[in-house]
């Protein structure tokens, strides 16, 4: 089992390499050296050979790596052969926005519920799938098999919601509310804070205008 | 300027001292001593000193931290204390969720228009913000002072519109594309990937299926 070891800087550089591999999959590339993909990615070709034999190589010394291959072993280091099921509770425009992200769909996340407090989106559907009433949440939970849920709500409901997902199996949340959630250690979280994103934005926008000035 | 040499990893976390800080000032916390704070935001103690020592410290020994004056001590480093004019290009769901963010507007990121090319959203407003076409945006940058734009549309329009808003002295973007923006250095690119966000969930949630499995 030797992903446990792998840091989390290999773990976030693996969709990259696994976008990249997939643009030059669009444009009929079929080899590619560790130099030239450095080049394009901007990373060094002894970083990519570094990362890569973290997972057992892939490359053949003077013939480059096979796109398709590598794409494709990468995207099963990602978990991406597999299917996930998948809800979003809170159904405003960020909920929305991936509810209709079809992208995810394509990779295999199946989202087939996203949940809400307002009875005015009871009823409604968004791309096909339904807007639930959070009040039945737990009994959805029962009755499907959920791994992910991303909470797009605001801090205090995704406080409250994500022990409830968690008593009822599901393994993994993509938090996009404004807190760190408290959950027990094995499950998953991977967190997206948009305000955090702007303010270091803000601050290098501040560093890099300072160097101008002088 | 100290601030020039303030590694990433730093300044990563200060988004997230603001946020706790912020929490704690709701709470009508005076003060808080490393200890408290780096039992809160599970990180140590001694990272914490070592942190906000980069920026000439703010704690008295024995008495722990102003919150307030911290509080807004980091959001001036962070350049929160200045306005920022910003465009958002794109308005679908994900745009129409930035521009709904009023919490943006309170830090200081005014949004003073929504570009897109489709015709049908002309003369709509997103929260009084009008939606513009793309093609009088070279006008409207001559006009205003734009300094961030966030672009909430599909890879190929943001490579297209990113020079153009570089060219008329745009100095920040907020990138959502699913690409990497090849603009000039000087230029402050923070991305937000989505789909690699929920690559990296995957790999940990079959990361943690693995562990339990033995």
């Amino acid at each position: 089992m030797e992903e446990r070891e792998i840091s989390k800087a290999v773990v976030k550089r693996l969709p990259l390499y696994y976008r990249y591999l997939g643009d030059l999959l669009e444009q009929k590339v079929e080899r590619i050296s560790s130099n030239e993909l450095s080049h394009q990615m901007k990373v060094t070709a002894s970083q990519i050979r570094q990362d890569l034999n973290n997972f057992g190589g892939f490359g053949q010394q003077g013939y480059g790596y096979n796109v398709k291959y590598l794409y494709n072993e990468i995207g099963k280091i990602l978990g991406l052969d597999k299917t996930y099921n998948m809800i979003i509770i809170g159904a405003g425009n960020l909920g929305q926005a991936l509810a209709n992200y079809v992208k995810f769909e394509k990779r295999g996340f199946r989202i087939i519920g996203i949940f809400d407090v307002n009875p005015r989106l009871s009823g409604v559907a968004v791309r096909g799938i339904p807007i639930l009433m959070t009040d039945t949440l737990p009994q959805f939970l029962e009755e499907n098999s959920i791994h992910i849920a991303a909470l797009t709500l605001p801090k205090n409901g995704a406080e409250e919601v994500a022990p409830v997902l968690v008593e009822h199996g599901v393994k993994a949340i993509w938090n996009f509310a404004h807190t760190d959630l408290n959950l027990p250690d094995h499950i998953v979280v991977e967190s997206v804070h948009l305000s955090e994103s702007l303010m270091q934005l803000s601050y290098n926008l501040n560093c890099a205008n300072k160097n101008e000035e002088e």
